[in-house]
């Protein structure tokens, strides 16, 4: 298996980048691991790589790529100008159009807007799909996680979009966790019918019709504190609400831990705090952190792409090759295009 | 100053209601509750009231109604057959037309979307204003409160709706809070210029022409996890997304309050954790309680109106009536009113 990743455009620079890449080649025999970013910066990291680490630099290849997309890049901008940046190469080697030979997935912590938009351009999105659908799976209560799409790439989603989101969602329960129904929910305000968006509720009345031959289980409606609580298995929005709701999510997990953490040091002594509360605070801000540690997928495109948080550290970005690893070995996009044809 | 109390609706039974009315009372010493809901139950509730609270037992006054509004009743059936109900009766009491003349302020615990079609009907709205929306502050980072609206009272809205929330919102951080200036933001996917739903497109526009007479410190786009920052006073977004965003930020809070607590007491023996964690998280759980332990502002009507949250208990309705005894002391329809006056 031969993974392209984009080295350049995390918060926290190559290095962490590179040092998931050689965790993942370390845990994964057959995996080679293709790096596109400047081979200079590249080569350095990879020479200064720790044991156990260093044994895997055989299997991670320099492509060179000088060019990369600025975090704070539009995608307009990525497609005017970022046809050689480090993200658009990687892509196009996951299209097989490189020089570097082809990739089975890309991965890339990098400007999510950029990547969704060249994406589209080098890889093309499955027939009948417009644009590709952000999701990832969040930790929930009883420890399952709920995929919960899409996160952003599309605004002002009209309710047939939000039946793509579903059907995709479940395609990927279904394929890559094995659920084999999996419990789907559409976003709302509340519970009743009269409720919601003019688009939720034409999606409603679409999903209810659904025929029931074992895609999903539809559960209908979904307020915003069932995310959590371990009864879904995949959760459907417009992005602009999955956007907000993961990343206020995201804000406020980092301000409670943080909080519990300064009471705690408070009412602790020092050497105390640091045995108790630290090591189990720090578990917890991992599960609980949901796109740093899992990835997110970018659904709907004709091959495998999944985004790394931004600020992931080596750990998160190993995980990003990890989920990629898993929807190449269920050939994701192969189950959606199968589940697509289902369609009515 | 006159408050009127809708005893009915609480997930907890009227009994917390009429304790949190009899502390407000007690806090308070020219305030006078009317309580709405039966009568007999009501007599019985406050003839067991336990010291102090019941000292304040000559100021709740009880006015009976039988009727009430289920939980899960909808806005249509409340309008149809709600007339009669303790929170109908409760509103009209607000607005001067009923048999126990008029309060300054009415608090429900009740069903959301019933308050407010009752309040619109009952009250009427602003001058301008079509329909009211619902406003809470959310806790942040630094201690600061930050106001999200609105949190479900649209959806679908457009611009002029939005912008409507951004004065709404504003005047009620400068008058009840005292906040000079408040920082104001539209909530959206992004911070540049071309990303975001339409309507949050046009908002930005209007805002961004918006006069600069003290109103508010327009700061552009936030992201979901800018709420949390402490840096903003105010949080403007359509209601689909704002009820989304509070309820998952409540399911979330209580699921890590929840696992916080469990690796805590697998760790520390029975008795260091209820000595140390147990009223620590106890603590940190009700300042996080956004909703609960605030309650929520329905803006844009002629008269003031708190809704308490359902699961509220006597602390937190409590705290709801303090909300609306503050909203009263500043007179916020009138100043909403003077607001919009200033509006191009």
């Amino acid at each position: 298996m031969r993974i392209a990743i984009d080295v350049m455009g995390s918060d926290q620079g190559p290095q962490s980048i590179i040092h998931g890449a050689a965790k993942a080649a370390l845990h994964h025999d057959n995996l080679e691991l293709l790096l596109f970013g400047p081979s200079r910066q590249i080569v350095a990291e990879l020479s200064r790589l720790p044991q156990p680490l260093a044994a895997a630099t055989s299997r991670l290849v320099v492509c060179d790529s000088h060019d990369s997309v600025a975090q704070d890049a539009t995608a307009a901008w990525a497609l005017r100008h970022g046809q050689d940046s480090s993200m658009a190469q990687m892509l196009r080697c996951v299209a097989g159009n490189g020089s570097h030979g082809s990739a089975d997935a890309g991965v890339s912590a990098g400007n999510t807007s950029a990547l969704v938009a060249l994406s589209r351009r080098e890889l093309g999105t499955l027939p009948g799909i417009s644009r590709p659908a952000i999701s990832t799976a969040i930790p929930t209560r009883n420890g399952r996680r709920c995929y919960l799409l899409d996160l952003g790439a599309n605004v002002d989603s009209p309710a047939r979009r939000l039946v793509d989101f579903a059907v995709m969602g479940a395609a990927m329960a279904q394929s890559v966790d094995a659920i084999e129904q999996p419990r789907l929910a559409l976003l709302n305000v509340g519970a009743e019918a009269t409720k919601g968006s003019r688009s939720v509720r034409e999606a409603n009345t679409f999903l209810r019709r659904y025929p029931a031959h074992a895609l999903f289980d539809y559960q209908g409606y979904a307020e915003g504190g069932d995310l959590f609580r371990g009864n879904l298995d995949v959760v459907v929005c417009d992005g602009f609400v999955g956007n907000a709701v993961l990343k206020s999510s995201e804000g406020l997990a980092s301000m409670l831990i943080e909080r519990v953490q300064a009471v705690f040091e408070s009412r602790l002594s020092g050497r105390l705090a640091s045995l108790l509360a630290r090591p189990a605070l720090k578990r917890l801000k991992n599960e609980l952190d949901p796109v740093r540690y899992n990835g997110a997928s970018l659904l709907g495109l004709s091959r495998i792409v999944v985004k790394s948080h931004g600020g992931a550290h080596a750990e998160g970005f190993y995980y990003a090759i990890v989920r990629a690893i898993q929807e190449v070995e269920h050939d994701l996009p192969q189950q959606l295009v199968q589940r697509w044809q289902t369609l009515p």
